[in-house]
């Protein structure tokens, strides 16, 4: 009945932060009988904080060594990192990897590769660095369970979120604070436009409800339109402006799933996840409200998840995807509503006839806002997408149908007219 | 390098909410491949919501039918929880338990238990419910790395704090309030007293920092003396008062650990921890600070952490108590001192010759208080525990021997003199 615990033999891709911090942590925790052996870098001339001997350039050199029976891959190349992957994996070598944006846009293969070699792939440290969130979501929901999964899973974003909210600093100046911290990237579009947070929600769909669906299928936005009037206006009701990537299934066994700015009141846990710490609150029949949060990115909370999918490789876990093997029909879906703010800079622009209802409008000398009822479907097309819209969903915002409220009666549009004029 | 996952076959100890709660999760989730053989029950003409051919009375069914590989624990009665619990594991059987107490009071016992049968004994359950907390304890943080451990571990008394708080109700109606809904026992003692608190700290010590110290051997104390001026003083300060049971690893490596009264700042996560809600905060050197919060009792919530714990015996997962086995000389100590609110119904009542420096003190028609610094060691006695004396700590209460204040002059002792004259 007992297992014999593995020795781990590794082959590490990459001595950037985290990499340096594993291998140190390593060397503090010999209980976890875990060695690296070799690690593989790009630029041999680099000086490193570690034996010369233990480096090469050579990535056969780990890729092909029968004592290397786990890689760790830590580089910032998607390209370069998905075929080291599949190779080591083909190898039959288990893999432990940080690379979010090649996990999201290679999920099929990596599904594939890892059940034609019945070799694990474990990656807790692409998805908010310390929190636990994958194994969780693996281990505690079974499909019809989970009602709904809602993040902050981008650090970068948040803190200028915080900046922008705590401070009153404009979102340029906000931005260059966080990169000036080392918050943010150089070039941050990859955070500040939310794609890194759409591929942690693509990589969170699969476990959470198995449903397979690449990044630039579900819709997404970031911060980088969000102006002045949106942080008065959410300060005004005591909101806090949030990134938000978040799944739902609906009444009719569907998911909605999309990456927005949203309102969060004072009484929703993420409304004090601030600064650069990441936060998830994952609902179910069974355990009801769940929350967790933590440093979401960062050398050592990475290291840290990177270790603790060591220490699972250690007694050969692997990820089921029960929920995906299971899954017969479950699939995101455009149909429904979402109860949403969206302002612009001038009043002609506001296309009003999209809304199923209007609620609440406002115009003054910094713009225009419109809140009320919109058609998901409505966001794939792009008349959002532009430097003089933004748009932010209300709490609670999605309705299924049933949810809808009485179609309103034509005084909005009368007033719309008049106000149109006026203006 | 593939695990056949383990088919598991249940004997069932209890049918109450819990238990009737997992019977029916079971036949949700057939993906587990999880089914109940046979379900012990105290009264035998009870009307169960399940087959009687699934009951009897007879434990001897359960643990020597050679069919049952796993056997859960639910039931109320701590002896005989340990009676089940031994005799299972002697019979090789895994086992998954629900009981803090019955863990808390035999944790040597059921060390060596496992050890002498090699066999996993589990029990996320016994700590905050649906929070994964202890295996995260387990895989995340080695021993050097984990610097404190926060928590509201018992949802009864901060459902009752929380009606003070927040709805200004006296102690006496709060828990009236926290029966009639459910929350608490007719017997709120091992609640409201800080017992139960205790109990999860003894196990969450095991856990976090290889410690074993029987409850009776942790400080604690509850809610129980608590008084209105209390709440005022803490609502002056925009303070909340919460049921913290705490670890934390000092300077020379020690252990403070301790349950108590706690004021709580708005910037630190337990804050927002109300109602029946559990919440825990972990610090370490890699992940920096993480949270978790979710509820921490009632039928769901603890079956959700029970399914956990099968679902990870499926692939012989065991509770590695490395700490345990690495700790060479990791133990709890008393030589540090707090930060703390001591009051009392008059000033007579006050031993000030006992603090370390009184900072600040207050006397009105609702009694007195001290704020100053205490060795802990003075806990020991027995002077703070009785109706007239209540007592919170302050935020940050932990200082070590090198943080401790400068001895104040006898400045106080003069104020008080006079204080005590005019009283």
């Amino acid at each position: 009945m007992s297992i014999q615990h593995k020795k781990l033999t590794i082959g590490l891709f990459g001595f950037g932060v985290v990499g340096e911090g594993l291998y140190k942590v390593l060397q503090q925790t010999p209980s976890l009988n875990a060695s690296i052996k070799k690690v593989c870098i790009k630029h041999a001339d680099k000086k490193r904080n570690a034996p010369a001997t233990l480096f090469t350039t050579n990535a056969t050199e780990l890729l092909q060594d029968e004592d290397i029976n786990v890689i760790v891959e830590l580089i910032d190349d998607a390209d370069a990192a998905f075929i080291i992957v599949r190779t080591a994996l083909n190898n039959k070598k288990s893999v432990v990897s940080a690379s979010k944006k090649m996990i999201a846009e290679h999920l099929p293969e990596l599904l594939q590769l890892q059940k034609d070699n019945d070799t694990p792939f474990l990656y807790e440290s692409a998805c908010c660095a310390s929190i636990p969130v994958i194994r969780n979501l693996e281990e505690y929901y079974d499909n019809d369970l989970l009602q709904s999964i809602q993040g902050i899973v981008n650090g970068s974003t948040n803190y200028i979120l915080s900046r922008i909210a705590d401070d009153g600093l404009s979102f340029t100046n906000a931005l260059k604070l966080a990169q000036d911290a080392g918050f943010a990237e150089s070039n941050p579009t990859l955070d500040v436009a939310g794609i890194d947070a759409v591929n942690k929600l693509s990589i969170l769909l699969t476990h959470a409800y198995g449903v397979v669906a690449h990044p630039t299928n579900i819709i997404h936005t970031g911060i980088q339109n969000l102006k002045t009037r949106d942080s008065i206006f959410a300060e005004e009701k005591k909101f806090k402006i949030k990134l938000i990537a978040q799944a739902k299934k609906l009444e009719n066994g569907s998911i909605a799933a999309f990456v927005l700015p949203q309102f969060v009141n004072s009484d929703n846990n993420l409304h004090h996840v601030n600064n650069e710490y990441n936060g998830v609150i994952i609902e179910s029949g069974l355990a009801d409200k769940q929350f967790f949060s933590g440093k979401g990115a960062g050398s050592f909370p990475t290291a840290s998840a990177v270790l603790s999918d060591l220490s699972a490789l250690r007694y050969e876990y692997k990820y089921e995807y029960k929920k995906l093997n299971n899954n017969r029909d479950t699939e995101l879906t455009d149909d429904f509503y979402i109860k949403v703010y969206v302002s612009f800079d001038r009043l002609l622009q506001v296309p009003h006839h999209l809304f199923e209802r209007v609620d609440e409008w406002t115009s003054n000398k910094n713009g225009c806002s419109v809140s009320g009822i919109l058609h998901f479907s409505r966001l794939k097309d792009n008349w959002w997408r532009n430097d003089y819209t933004s748009i932010v969903l209300y709490p609670d915002a999605i309705l299924n149908e049933s949810e809808l409220p009485a179609k309103s009666s034509n005084e909005f549009a009368a007033i719309w007219d008049n106000a149109t004029v006026v203006n």
